[in-house]
């Protein structure tokens, strides 16, 4: 054990209560303990970043999903990564850099009876880690190229296109060869990073622009894949909006996690008949492993210039909640990351 | 020419006004005029049998779809068989039966310049060409193998299931192996036929049972295969039941085709991504050129009594409009034709 570790304390954001709408400081409480002993093949694990995601919003809720709720009184879920300090396994050695599910805390354990964490190369910096090589990029890469099937020519328009998965699918369909890739994001300043940095072929702010108009004048001969991370009304104007034999991919639908009414289904699902279209669901949990198939080749993007990424900020673990409603009322260009 | 077209005329039902809701008496009007006459390259047709298809109910607003709209003043749009009774084409000879876009009226031209019509082979029942080898059978053969996929092992859900296409569509299902077809339908008689003459597995009563309950009893591991051919609240109840990596084929709506209002949009469809599901719209006009394919597998399960078809016939060509509005009360077991 090192000196650090036998010294500190785990602090624990626990789930206090179930959010109404957005969370708030009943939410999440903060509790301190002992740091944890590895037993046996367990590793000690230092956490330094968390990677804050939408998703992290539907597990809070009581409602059935991919992954059960987080019961009242765990600690909150979510993906980290850290350093391990102590090790009686052999498969992790003190000063891995390592990522896993440990959510949001000081101090974790990993390996047999813990989290399975993963080992990563040293030298990435936190950013790349969690969001390149992470669940962004991950669900960027196979929600274009197997759900989406990508191809060269198409005209497709992504929402939250400023945010960590949005900005990486767009220019993963520009690599693809896509003839214009229209992005969806809050703010002028949102707007210029995505078409002046990341080489979108133009942007519509959905806060002040008709995005009808704006997506009838952009694509005037339709949609033929839109990338949907909000739901809502911009996915049913899509729909509207979709070519012949157009593909929609379901990622996610932050414009309803926060919601406190079952939200209005999208009334142009019939358009789906007339254009032949696919509507399509998916999970990135369902592609871990294919994972380092992707993380290669986002490598090399990256190598090359082809793909840039960005991250927001935030300091201390017991600013994690309202980290995660960055997400919500869209502070953020990029991957929200919590420094611990 | 025979002297029975040179004496006859030709009633034509004409489109005199777009329907707000059900088809009544202002929508469509009779005019009478004389029998055309077939020139170089044509040949006349008796129109015998009309195919009534609820499509037909959307061709009449003036709306954007897969074909345009009838215009007013025009014949309403629609399958018709009928037989050749003069020729001036090599492709056609007279008492040749043929079936093709005709419309509602008594006699029509085929060939160069006029309707494409199709000679199909001598001694099939009108019921059989219209339903089983014409547009309902190729919807739901293409529909369940192409678009749908379905497998052995399937819980197969349809609805509008004592319908034309519904019907095939749950007989397929279980010549395919599915382990559970589930037909949904509207009176006590059309739940029995499907069980009892067509061998689904079992029947719901839209009218008076509760559906969402129903299912759950009937599929309580989810559904994977949801053949839609009514859309509205029933579409929102398969989207919530859906099993892992469930389908949804979307051929119909009926539900809304007489609609006066926007109809509200599935509130389930983020369902789509927490069981990686699929959503899909498809025309059978795409799969024309390979209707062979399916007519001669149906051909050979009618063959081997795997597949049953039941017409709902309606007599005299001035009554098609009331034989549209059956397919939306509901009247019909089967598929509907008109006697001309």
């Amino acid at each position: 054990m090192s000196s650090d570790a036998t010294k500190a304390e785990n602090r624990r954001m626990i789930l206090a209560a179930r959010p109404q709408g957005m969370v708030d400081a009943s939410t999440v409480r903060l509790e301190t303990g002992p740091v944890p002993e590895p037993g046996p093949g367990q590793a000690l694990v230092k956490v330094q970043w968390l990677s804050i995601d939408p998703t992290i919003r539907t597990w809070m809720d009581d409602r059935p999903g991919y992954l059960p709720p987080i019961a009242l009184g765990e600690v909150v879920r979510g993906a980290v990564l850290g350093q391990v300090t102590a090790s009686n396994s052999d498969a992790y050695a003190p000063g891995d850099m390592v990522v896993g599910m440990a959510g949001w805390q000081d101090w974790t354990l990993a390996g047999e009876g813990a989290h399975g964490m993963q080992v990563i190369p040293p030298g990435l910096e936190p950013g790349a880690v969690l969001n390149v090589f992470g669940v962004n990029g991950l669900t960027a890469y196979w929600g274009m190229l197997d759900v989406g099937r990508v191809q060269s020519g198409d005209i497709v328009v992504v929402s939250g296109a400023a945010g960590a998965t949005g900005s990486l699918v767009g220019q993963i369909a520009k690599i693809k060869g896509a003839a214009k890739v229209v992005g969806l994001a809050g703010t002028p300043e949102k707007c210029a990073w995505i078409t002046d940095e990341l080489g979108f072929d133009a942007a519509i702010d959905y806060r002040t622009e008709d995005v009808a108009k704006a997506l009838r004048r952009h694509c005037p001969q339709g949609i033929d894949l839109y990338f949907d991370n909000v739901g809502g009304e911009i996915l049913d104007i899509c729909l509207a909006q979709l070519a012949l034999r157009g593909r929609i991919v379901l990622c996610g639908a932050i414009s309803a996690y926060n919601a406190t009414e079952r939200p209005a289904g999208p009334s142009n699902v019939f358009n789906l008949i007339i254009k032949r279209g696919r509507m399509e669901g998916f999970l990135v949990l369902d592609y871990m492993d294919r994972a380092a198939t992707a993380q290669l080749e986002l490598a090399g993007w990256m190598a090359e210039g082809k793909i840039k990424h960005r991250e927001h900020v935030v300091q201390g673990l017991e600013h994690a909640p309202d980290a995660l409603n960055v997400l919500f009322t869209g502070e953020n260009i990029g991957k929200v990351i919590v420094e611990v």
